[in-house]
């Protein structure tokens, strides 16, 4: 169990049995931020004074004998897209900066800091969240903590890298059509996507209402489950959050596998893909002694849904901007927000028809399984700056093509887990653990399960 | 109580009595229909055969002594675009006259049957539910039976029409912008547009599914009740339908108004409309000591929402027929599918987005009050062919501005009921009774308190 002095669990622990105390953890994240930052550029804003103010808090606490948090003392940051009160959100862009600085917290930073988890700040990100790369024309790009000439993938990019790199233990980020699973799978860390409405959004910088989501990059799955079972319930601040009573997924972490039917997706999840991507999934498949294999219809069709949807609700939601501060976006973004302001509404209304059916396939799916596998990415992270990619023998642009495999999932909402994979003479890769929606329960002991066999090799 | 002969509970009581078989009611029914039917046009297809063996059926039973449907031996007619097993389901179309006979029954049909009404036969309409007139160019217009040189309004005209000329005693139509409303309103009829979801749209030809309602047109309010009681309750052939346990109105209808708080539409709803029209609300709140107005917040904007959404959903649905058959349209409609297929995602968007806005803008007003009035129609039936009128001073086109006060309510899937004005010297008018989504027994109560001060003076 080599990570466990590293990840979020283990460094509270430590805090609150004395082996350290919140104050010296935060003033070495702070210090680690100030060496490590110009390189990694993952942080766009720092709250330095309210994260030392929040630990003294801790550290004072702890010393009356006061019950602390379950995080408490823990540094993370959010994608800067998550309100932080008195800073300016940004959500990647120029234009915001005119923007007041927010007054109230996202929700799931107010619920991280209750249960003592301490804000150190806000991470870089593609443009108003769209993109899987973290190349922003206005902040920069975002390079990987693990080989510093590729990128760490988006569009939750400073995310993903601030807990590679060690500058936080964890951090938040979101994910609407794999900006939380493709910067995971990059940088070598659990990203997990729950449930549409499953995690409030009240407070964050939306990119596109029926396809957002939010969720936590840790480097356990214990974390993960921590973190999700503080993110979980009801929030009247977002009519989009389901009311359903939260379902906490530590009590079952260890719980095992046994019945859990798992299977490995094929024809459209085992093409497009470099052969080391197909093979981290077959080695997680036998780890878990799986053999079947399983048919998800249409992926492609519903890739193809998730654009036209992503696009047109995204420009929709810029428009004004678009029209009268055109060149205030990052390039990268800005033509394609265009491009969507010109998508008929035939074609809208079709890929949200489109997406009813897939549901409905998706959950006769799901009647014959638990889980299913499938790569996170086609390859692993490209070169800063690389515009094509050979996959397959076929030479591709590459910036589309990393969401190739995580946005007929999040499409109609499914729990995803980016389980990471490590190669010893190469860059990591993920591979998706997929559940029926609200059965994250099952994604994360089965997470567990593999997390164990892995460490104890 | 004047018209307890002709109403369908009336009727089903004297064939429960023996005062009549159904068989003769529906022979008589069936001679009027070949007699009125050249004139009248209102319907496409008769099931003369059928409903024949459905009478014979139910005197047998009755000589029996098994207990009769509530509805037992009355007569009845839908617009064509419910599904009749046997028949074509035509929904005013030329193209549709390719399609197979309908297989199954529409639920709404197979539910009224089991309570014993019997089906006589289709109704002519605006060809697919697009349009206020019933001026339809493949099958002809339904004149008004109360004035044939005017239309019955639409698109449910054949199903006003129908109960009208007294063709039958009740009918079946759908609502999308006003599409019972409107010719409840020309013909002097109660036509009820119940919630939206409330009612199972299974076995019926869609128009605009985030729409679309279904509902009766008939003489009395307690037809009303009866027939919305019968057609209540959870449908899986139908994912809109609500699975809220049914709300049976009839034990309610006599409960008074005491406590029901009343207000008039003032604002858009009291401008735009000919003089009798305004009139006619005012005298109906006389008639329940109603002095409160009430302002429907952006009416005018809800019913450009309303026009954004019908077109670009409904010319969705026929995008293929529209790109292959162009030429077998109705002039009428064919022009507006096609501008509808042009609208920008960007409108849909925006327009679903305000349309939450307004949905919550109206929760608020159904704070303060539990009914309002409004106007159905801002003038009485216009002539058949005619284009053009002046209202308020103003000449407009007649066709999109009959559905002036409807299409703000349907919007966002309020019930209402027309409520028939009959004036003594010129054709009737209906005043709109609009309550908060679900509470269709507020409305019908109210309605029969209205009903029986009218038929009492």
């Amino acid at each position: 169990m080599t990570f466990l002095a590293s990840d979020a669990v283990g460094l509270a622990t430590s805090i609150r049995r004395g082996k350290t105390r919140a104050t010296t953890v935060v003033k070495e994240t702070l210090q680690k931020i100030e060496k490590l930052n110009p390189t990694l550029n993952c942080f766009t804003t720092v709250t330095a004074e309210t994260a030392l103010i929040q630990a003294r808090q801790i550290d004072t606490e702890r010393e009356q004998g006061k019950p602390l948090g379950p995080l408490a003392g823990v540094p993370f940051a959010v994608k800067n897209l998550f309100d932080i009160a008195g800073v300016v959100t940004l959500a990647g862009s120029k234009i915001n900066q005119d923007n007041s600085p927010a007054i109230r917290e996202a929700t799931a930073l107010s619920r991280l800091k209750k249960a003592g988890a301490i804000l150190v700040g806000a991470l870089n990100m593609d443009e108003y969240a769209y993109g899987f790369v973290t190349e922003n024309s206005h902040y920069g790009a975002t390079p990987n903590p693990l080989d510093i000439t590729r990128i760490s993938g988006g569009s939750s990019g400073g995310s993903a890298a601030a807990v590679a790199g060690d500058l936080v233990t964890f951090s938040l980020g979101s994910d609407t059509n794999g900006s939380i699973r493709v910067p995971a799978a990059f940088c070598g860390l659990y990203g997990f996507k729950p449930t549409y409405g499953r995690l409030s959004r009240a407070g964050t910088f939306l990119f596109s209402s029926s396809l957002d989501h939010i969720g936590p990059f840790a480097r356990s799955v214990r974390d993960i489950a921590t973190i999700f079972d503080l993110l979980q319930g009801e929030d009247p601040r977002d009519p989009v959050c389901t009311k359903r009573p939260p379902h906490p997924c530590l009590p079952e972490l260890d719980a095992g596998i046994e019945g859990v039917r798992i299977a490995i997706a094929d024809d459209y999840f085992s093409e497009g893909a470099e052969p080391e991507a197909l093979k981290a999934v077959e080695a997680i498949a036998e780890l878990l002694g799986v053999k079947q294999r399983i048919t998800i219809p249409q992926a492609d069709r519903a890739r193809a849904a998730a654009y036209i949807i992503t696009a047109s609700e995204g420009s929709n939601l810029h428009l004004a901007n678009l029209k009268t501060r055109l060149q205030d976006f990052d390039p990268a973004t800005r033509d394609r927000f265009l491009a969507g302001a010109l998508i008929p509404a035939d074609w809208y209304i079709q890929a949200q028809r489109f997406r009813r059916w897939y549901r409905d396939r998706l959950r006769e799916v799901f009647q014959q399984v638990d889980i299913i596998l499938a790569p996170t990415t086609p390859c692993v992270a490209p070169a800063i700056g690389q515009e094509k990619i050979t996959i397959a023998g076929e030479e591709i642009v590459i910036r589309p093509n990393l969401g190739r495999f995580t946005q007929p999932l999040s499409f109609v909402g499914l729990p995803v887990l980016s389980f990471p994979i490590k190669q010893p003479k190469s860059l990591p890769l993920g591979v998706q653990l997929i559940a029926a929606p609200y059965q994250e329960a099952t994604i994360l002991k089965v997470a567990k399960f593999l997390e164990d066999q892995l460490t104890s090799k």
